[in-house]
């Protein structure tokens, strides 16, 4: 009879880091092969329609309950976001995780994540890890396999809008791709932004290949001649950057991370990717339908979500829309001329977590590191 | 400065035994805690009406991908069940686990599963928990609660109908509240079930006052002459246990944990009771509707989703179907003669991993019991 003795193995942070964790070469290559398994159907995530980002705990603005939590802060919820990758992950889990705004008055991050990994067929937990480097790297390595993908490659302008954590990881994931970036434009909350400035001494004790580096007053002036631009801003709801089309230089590629506002009758023509469309028809067939005085549907802040609502209106067609998986494989088109202005829009998907979560734990494996946790040796029964 | 060093616990499935997690009255005494919350509103759960079960992993029936999972066995899913509950709990938390049936041959139990508990404020993991026997008892403690208010204080005849390890759970709460059963009816898949002659074993080896134990042939048997009867049982898709009204002993309450099937019409002047009414909206509202050839619904499978459903084609008001919690608060009337007749349903929700995690984890503080991890000393930056 075999054994029904069940250990697993908890890695740290610390532990995360000599696993690789920050290893963005490496998590650009292992979201290539996520994205191409996407791509081919290898995967399912939550949901009605086995493509969904998670499920939330909202919690309301106001409740007349003593004590009762609050949404008054920003980025104030919990996410549970499972997934099983297959190829040569095959491997289920999930990536759990509280976020609020006010923790960085506590001196904690603004979100505080785990991964579990398990085995498909069983069930059994394989890995609990601290997830807030690896949905950090994911989370860039994302823009960065889009950059590799789409960007010229004789790009030398990289403009980084909102330059939090979530930037750095895109920056370190793109530079990695284009060393040879010259120029580094900066645009955060304003042009004394600490976070702003912080990213400026980033980029230049990291990158000796760049030679100017700047604050920016304007989105205009972050934007203009720019040839990547990410896009990763912490902004109040409804308060979305907006972007004007004639701000972008012809063969730019514009990421965004998550926040983005334009007028959808400006970008009918611009090639638009994503990472997941049937994600953002989930987002769409969620949210209500928000008309401006004009009568025009109004912008969700969400670019692949209005990219979704602009086949609904009838602007663009569907097959217009390109999954990056699809280019990976080589089943759509990546850039097609050098003057062509490409939107990026990604959200991020479970399966990303357990990609890298993955990727990780390997070689935490063949370095020996964390902790080996015992569930039991034997079930008990009741 | 405060401290930004993170430590949580970690509770194998012998630090929970030794933490009470089998403790079945103090279970039931918490079930009726996280139902009062739930009847004040003290509580989220996930998805858009806040009152979701889970998110779930569905594998398909088939796939043109080699090595891909496939729902081919009982059970073959995976769930992640987040919520927040207050009160003296104020604690966010979450169910994950993986089920397939297919365990059983590898010495495993068919769901294998874990419990986070996170500050709701910060998000900090504050414990990762073992949750097969938490998850049994919590699930078995809510007929018990259900018995304790609903059923006759002279119920002397318990029918255990599907006698697998959550009736065990279920059998263990009921006779703690009712340790003058004489009479135990057990209806496994056929005379001959195993798992029916383990029960017969179970209630020998612990309830003395039990003086008959009878293994019945059909469902008639085990219903006819029941004071209380618990249903758990695993059948597949659309081969739920059909109950005949006729069968029902005056003053007798039904409870049903999953599985069920009854004419609708039958038991419309039936009192009714579900765990979360809402949670069964969300379940009535994403499954399609079903007709059989003489145009009336097909049943669901699930007792609570039915009552949905029969308010939705006028069989019964909305109001004619009664929270659990709003007994236990006093807000809805529970017994109201001896002759009554009760139908109870119950899913599972994930407050009620919460709760009963976080009682353990207060257990296995003041007993200092389990494993002290370390997330980090201080998060790392990028």
């Amino acid at each position: 009879m075999e054994s029904t003795k069940i250990d697993f193995l908890y890695l740290n942070e610390q532990d995360m880091i000599k696993a690789g964790v920050l290893d963005a070469s490496m998590c650009i290559q292992v979201m290539g092969e996520t994205m191409a398994l996407l791509s081919k159907g290898d995967y399912i995530m939550g949901g009605p329609n086995h493509n969904a980002h998670g499920i939330m705990l909202e919690f309301p603005k106001k409740s007349y309950i003593p004590n009762f939590p609050l949404n008054n802060s920003r980025d104030r919820r919990f996410i549970a976001m499972p997934a099983y990758l297959g190829g040569r992950f095959h491997i289920a889990g999930q990536k759990w995780y509280g976020s609020n705004g006010r923790n960085a008055q506590h001196g904690l991050p603004r979100s505080i994540l785990m991964v579990s990994l398990n085995d498909v067929e069983t069930g059994i937990p394989i890995a609990y890890m601290s997830a807030n480097l690896l949905s950090a790297m994911r989370t860039g390595a994302m823009p960065g396999l889009a950059a590799k993908l789409l960007a010229r490659k004789d790009s030398k302008v990289l403009s980084i809008v909102g330059p939090g954590a979530i930037n750095k990881a895109c920056t370190m994931a793109i530079m990695s791709c284009f060393p040879n970036i010259e120029t580094v434009k900066i645009k955060g909350s304003s042009p004394e932004s600490k976070t702003a400035k912080k990213m400026k001494k980033f980029v230049e004790s990291r990158y000796f290949n760049v030679k100017n580096i700047k604050i920016c007053s304007t989105l205009e002036e972050a934007i203009r001649g720019a040839d990547i631009v990410s896009e990763a801003a912490s902004v109040k709801e409804g308060q979305w950057p907006k972007y004007e089309r004639e701000w972008f230089k012809p063969g730019a590629v514009i990421i965004s991370a998550s926040t983005f506002n334009m007028e959808h009758k400006s970008i009918m023509d611009i090639k638009k990717v994503v990472d997941d469309y049937s994600m953002y028809e989930d987002y769409s067939n969620e949210d209500p339908v928000v008309f401006d005085k004009n009568l025009n549907r109004k912008p969700t802040g969400c670019m692949g979500e209005d990219f979704v609502n602009m086949v609904k209106d009838g602007l663009i067609e569907r097959k217009s829309i390109i999954n990056l998986g699809d280019i990976v494989t080589g089943k759509a088109p990546g850039r097609t001329s050098d003057d062509e202005v490409i939107l990026v829009a990604i959200e991020g998907l479970p399966i990303e977590d357990v990609a890298w979560g993955y990727e990780c734990y390997q070689n935490a494996l063949k370095k020996g590191l964390g902790i080996k946790l015992n569930l039991w040796d034997r079930s008990a029964i009741i």
